[in-house]
């Protein structure tokens, strides 16, 4: 079913209005659910909707939450979001963090006692947008092993960084730090395809290619080894230990219904203007992602992208066509909308 | 050949003030080589002193360099190190970086026109060993190809970073973004082994197990596929392009002897208290470091190991038993000594 993206903006928005969700915090919500949406990230869009109305609901994320600055200095700050919505914390500290950039090079914002934040390429392009460098992280629920280890120790912690790109748009990476997500590994198990070695072990953490055996009490593991480890870990600490929260197992899952998940966040902003002038920025990131694009291509390849491109590219095209949601999505809107007394989504062919 | 690190550093030392390199910044780049010899990183220990000595001699890398700093603020500043060792550049502007955060919460330096810097967990660990966040990256010579591209298009661009670990020492994280360094692929050829998928393509981009495939005019590949390639490519606009340099081809291979490699390095250092007390941050990554070495391990693995745990322990076994040098190398070195005239080095068995 197509939906335009201003039925999903005022769809979310509404929904969450009706769970206590202050108008601004809700559309700020709605932008990052909708944004996911337009880019192709659709793990990341209006599918979390009807969790995040839940756990409101059960009192675990704050509709209305008494958010914090703990400390602050003029490159630094740590907020205790007080179990807001992820978005709404979010937002603010990249703000935050931008604006100590704008004025001081580099501002840091940690966040914790925050939830589920959506895309973290949605802060790391609020900075890239307006000629600043942003690097946003968060930790997660714990999903991964460490190298030689077994079971959900670490989570697979996203890390995003854009940077601008001149008249090229932003040059941006969303990854986490597994080697991919168990949707993929589902994809190959629904395909009866083998996996390539490295995705995933399985309930004894042996390496395996069959998908199934990743799926039934196996484990995803993390991009290229203990390379992927390293950085899940050093993403940790940069949020959770850092921000003085939780780390590791001490997250439950957003899908637990047990208590707040007590997430922390990075974000980080730097001025590109402190370094180069932008005009000589934009020439020279312009000349570099021509030459990206202009390498040579592998037999069968029609066009290298620049990381973020693809998803640019989606995003253009959904703003016009409308995003794709499933039957079985639009059902469970739907029930949602009912229960909350919003009017139901209504989808194109 | 067991050589002491005393005797290495000496030597280094020795050979680098015979082309003309003062005494302390002869030390500086004698320290980093043997670090990394210490920690079992040969391939960026003085294996590399023949390369350095001869560059020097050619004038491709500037004994006695007019370090200049471009730009400066509280948080930042741009070093042009008119081609000056790497290792004498990086140790100047990670104590910038690490002076500025100590003062103001953060530091960011760029350094341009410089050269090969040894392991980038050298300046990343220079920060924590102080109480403070690492975070360095450089560009370097182009040997991947972009994410369905083909030939030498981006560096394999390390990244290191480093935070204090309490009582466990300093977890580091010192990656390049290809999948495996060649020398694994070599290791397996050697064997007659098949190396995994994603780690290597053969000349005309194509997967490959086989990997003489790769020696022979292939390509390694980048770590995770476009994740490794996103962020090797970010890593080039936060140096080659913020600095306004070189990036990608224009950086020649530091064995061409053609020209002055003018490559750029980031250095970043955060200040950990400016966020939570030093006690407490201690107290809370042990906790975690714990958790992690305590996780289940998978069958047959005897311990789970830190980010650096590894190098740590290796460094101090070396420390007491010496550095083993192939007799290659030793042959290599002692053709340098007789050439600048310098007491040779002398291995027990």
């Amino acid at each position: 079913m197509l939906v335009t993206s201003e039925q999903l903006m005022l769809f979310i928005e509404e929904a969450l209005k009706k769970v206590e969700v202050p108008e601004k915090d809700a559309r700020t919500t709605a932008e990052s659910l909708t944004m996911a949406n337009l880019r192709g990230v659709d793990s990341h869009g209006v599918l979390r909707l009807d969790t995040y109305v839940k756990r409101i609901q059960k009192g675990l994320v704050k509709a209305n939450p008494a958010i914090k600055i703990e400390r602050e200095d003029n490159n630094s700050a740590v907020v205790d979001a007080n179990d807001a919505l992820g978005q709404v914390a979010g937002n603010l500290a990249m703000e935050m963090a931008i604006e100590k950039a704008k004025a001081n090079t580099v501002g840091v914002v940690l966040v914790k006692g925050s939830n589920h934040f959506g895309t973290a390429a949605h802060y790391s392009m609020m900075a890239s947008r307006q000629g600043l460098i942003g690097i946003v992280s968060s930790n997660t629920t714990a999903l991964m092993p460490p190298t030689g280890g077994i079971g959900k120790v670490l989570g697979n912690n996203p890390l995003s960084i854009s940077v601008p790109g001149g008249s090229c748009g932003e040059v941006t990476v969303d990854m986490a730090m597994s080697n991919v997500a168990m949707g993929k590994v589902i994809n190959y198990s629904q395909q009866n395809k083998e996996i390539p070695l490295g995705w995933g072990v399985d309930k004894d953490g042996k390496d395996t290619t069959n998908p199934k055996e990743v799926q039934n009490g196996g484990f995803l593991l993390p991009v290229g080894g203990p390379k992927g480890y390293g950085l899940a870990l050093i993403v940790e600490i940069l949020t959770g230990v850092l921000a003085n929260s939780l780390v590791g197992k001490e997250i439950k899952s957003m899908y637990a219904y047990e208590e707040p998940q007590k997430i922390s966040h990075i974000f980080m902003a730097i001025n590109v203007e402190s370094f180069i002038g932008l005009n000589d920025y934009n020439q020279r990131v312009e000349q570099l992602l021509h030459y990206i694009k202009n390498a040579d291509k592998v037999s069968g390849v029609e066009e290298i992208f620049i990381p973020g491109e693809i998803e640019k590219r989606c995003s253009e095209k959904r703003a016009k066509e409308g995003n794709n949601l499933s039957e079985e999505l639009m059902t469970e809107l739907n029930t949602l909308a009912q229960e909350l007394g919003v009017e139901p989504l209504k989808g194109g062919n």
